[in-house]
């Protein structure tokens, strides 16, 4: 394995006294430039360099651990050499805590034609959306969302990128192949990954000189739902001089499909090496996910869902706190149930926004199109989430993840 | 003058012995049960019970002293009765600091056929606004602007109203009555203000008890332009046992009569009692205003500027920082030159905007549209508001007011 200074995993207690989990779920320490992280640990999307509607101070206030900006966004706008020029992203923002890039391709992949969420639960029924003019050898070519002008991805451009703008970590670019192309098409897309990861790690190898400061840089693992090309995928992925491992790509139409296509990729990149690597899972982050995807062996998840859900004027809680066993794991604000509640939006919350206001003020505010609606509803499910996280790591270490996540889900 | 336990107002300083300010600039202090504020202070418009963008917390750690809400807004949603049930608006929206509403006449005097600051200001061209429906002795009759539906604000109606909201201090109804409609109109406007200012002492008296806590009532003095109606109106004022006095109405269309009509009404109003009561101008507070209006002895201002002008991307600035003649106090951020400023915003702010983002990077925000744009900009507003305020009260302090003002628009 690669030498990545400032870089280190630890895995600290792996479930394996409870009968009912026989999968490697796990708590570990991830150690960054930029602060470490207990994992498993939630990444919070702040997509064009901002999360939304939450100061990087009230992200460190309601505990959080690590952000992501995307590379295909800020290589738009405001650029990559204009973020280097304002000393990297981590200044430019204002969050001097560990931080993730994507390689920019699932937004290539995947905007324009349906949502993104859409394209990595298998269920997008859009044709092949018109951003995307080309897949090549070399890279894509796609259009920009803001000016229309062209630009190209290759993997070599890819790590430039994202060394301009400084995360911690960094991924390889990969080509996410959608549900329905089937697996020919999966096959041959996989290959082309495995042959842009093999660039990509030339041009970090090349590139390190001179960087901003050191990162490390995480593989993909493409492959559908075939559960041979999954594992032939793990195989060339764990082969690589990777810090890490993500899990990317098509992850099946549900919870249960996405459950085996985990599954498929973890035994090959946890016997690989002989100390662990960290394991992130790309773009999967509901409440469920988080509980599935730890119970095998997932280390980080990231997911807009927290800030998008906010935007809409939901709020994530218990189910046993929903009221309505419709809501699975987050209630619409806006309903008129909440006018005259004037409990606290979770009781069992202590971020600023249960802290301070009822259900009822939430509810005028929304109603009212107040911006710090969408506010104090953010701040909400960024605590949620780190709490959630929190009582992944408590249950893990444990000892008890059955019983702590029927708890959880308990009504 | 009538009893106001929690209440008192106290001139610590006034401006003497500066010979080129013969005006009463002064200093003090205003106990309310909610806290002290330092005068001249700047009120800030929580309209609908919220400042855009920022939240409590934040506006206590740039110095805010006061904020207001609008008795209009609030009484149509969530209503009064709501937010007394929630314990009265300081609970509801979190903030526990001093608080003042208005009477919610100026909202429907204005509303619907132009924009508020146009009314007071003077430059309003269109007809009398469709939202009011009629202005009876009773009171006001109005269409609601979210549903349509038909409400009466009389008097006794908007002291109970701001007994429910239960902010410190409250102002009794007024008809603000526009700048085109002349002498007459606005002489028997005036008689209608001051018959209605009665039954709102009366009422002021018999709500006393029972009610959430100590408030202090304010007069507000009218008459539009004509020296003889301001200063009979300030002398009627002047004679009510009300704590405060608020200058309202139709203040000219610039600067220049704006300084003369509240010239007009602060000799009657600082003569009549032996110690000095607070002074609140109202729906006014450019930065120019402020430096114009506390050298006439204006105790408090509100505006609504320093949120709007972060919604539409605009922050404040002294112009020896704006580097172009043609913005007098802010700059809009959008503008393509900031692009490449890795400035702070505001090279001598201690905001938490100032202190972590550039101006390139709040560019970019505005440009990719994410709502911490708004957020960023309030906060330095508010900051830069609150500043404004320190500056003027030292100025005073240090009998140097001209110099100080001379200083602050210096280029």
């Amino acid at each position: 394995m690669a030498d990545y200074p400032g870089f280190a995993f630890t895995v600290e207690h792996q479930t394996t006294a409870d009968p009912a989990w026989p999968d490697a779920a796990r708590v570990g320490r991830l150690a960054t430039p930029h602060g470490e992280i207990e994992t498993p640990a939630f990444v919070f999307c702040a997509t064009r360099g901002a999360i939304r509607g939450v100061t990087p101070e009230q992200m460190r206030a309601e505990q959080t651990q690590i952000i992501l900006g995307n590379t295909y966004h800020l290589m738009l706008q405001p650029g990559g050499e204009a973020v280097a020029r304002l000393g990297g992203l981590h200044k430019m923002m204002g969050w001097d805590g560990p931080m993730l890039t994507d390689s920019g391709g699932f937004q290539i992949f995947s905007l324009g034609g349906g949502s993104a969420s859409a394209e990595i639960k298998g269920n997008r029924k859009s044709e092949r959306p018109k951003m995307l003019l080309n897949i090549e050898e070399e890279g894509a070519v796609f259009r920009s969302y803001i000016d229309g002008s062209t630009h190209k991805l290759s993997p070599e451009d890819s790590i430039r990128v994202q060394r301009q703008l400084g995360a911690d970590i960094i991924l390889v670019l990969d080509e996410c192949s959608p549900y329905e192309v089937g697996r020919d098409y999966t096959a041959n897309s996989m290959a082309l990954t495995h042959r842009w990861a093999e660039r990509s790690v030339a041009e970090f190898g090349r590139a390190s000189e001179g960087s901003a400061g050191p990162q490390a840089l995480y593989g993909i693992v493409q492959g559908g739902v075939y559960e041979d090309l999954r594992r032939e995928s793990a195989e060339f992925t764990a082969a690589q001089p990777y810090f890490g491992y993500a899990i990317g790509g098509c992850l099946g139409s549900d919870s249960f499909e996405l459950e085996g296509v985990v599954g498929m990729a973890m035994a090959p990149l946890n016997t690989a090496t002989p100390t662990p690597r960290p394991i992130h899972l790309l773009g999967i982050g509901g409440v469920g996910d988080i509980w599935d995807g730890a119970a095998k062996g997932i280390d980080t998840f990231d997911c807009v869902n927290p800030t998008r859900l906010a935007r809409h004027g939901g709020a994530y809680l218990r189910p046993a706190f929903a009221d309505n066993p419709d809501e699975r794991d987050h209630v619409h604000l806006k309903n008129a149930r909440f006018r005259d509640d004037d409990a606290p939006l979770d009781p069992e919350c202590d971020c600023y926004t249960c802290r301070t206001f009822s259900r009822s003020y939430l509810h005028h505010l929304i109603k009212a199109g107040e911006i710090t609606a969408t506010q104090y509803l953010a701040i909400h499910n960024v605590a949620f989430m780190n709490r959630l996280m929190g009582e992944v790591r408590a249950a893990i270490r444990a000892d008890n993840y059955a019983a702590a996540k029927a708890s959880w889900f308990a009504r």
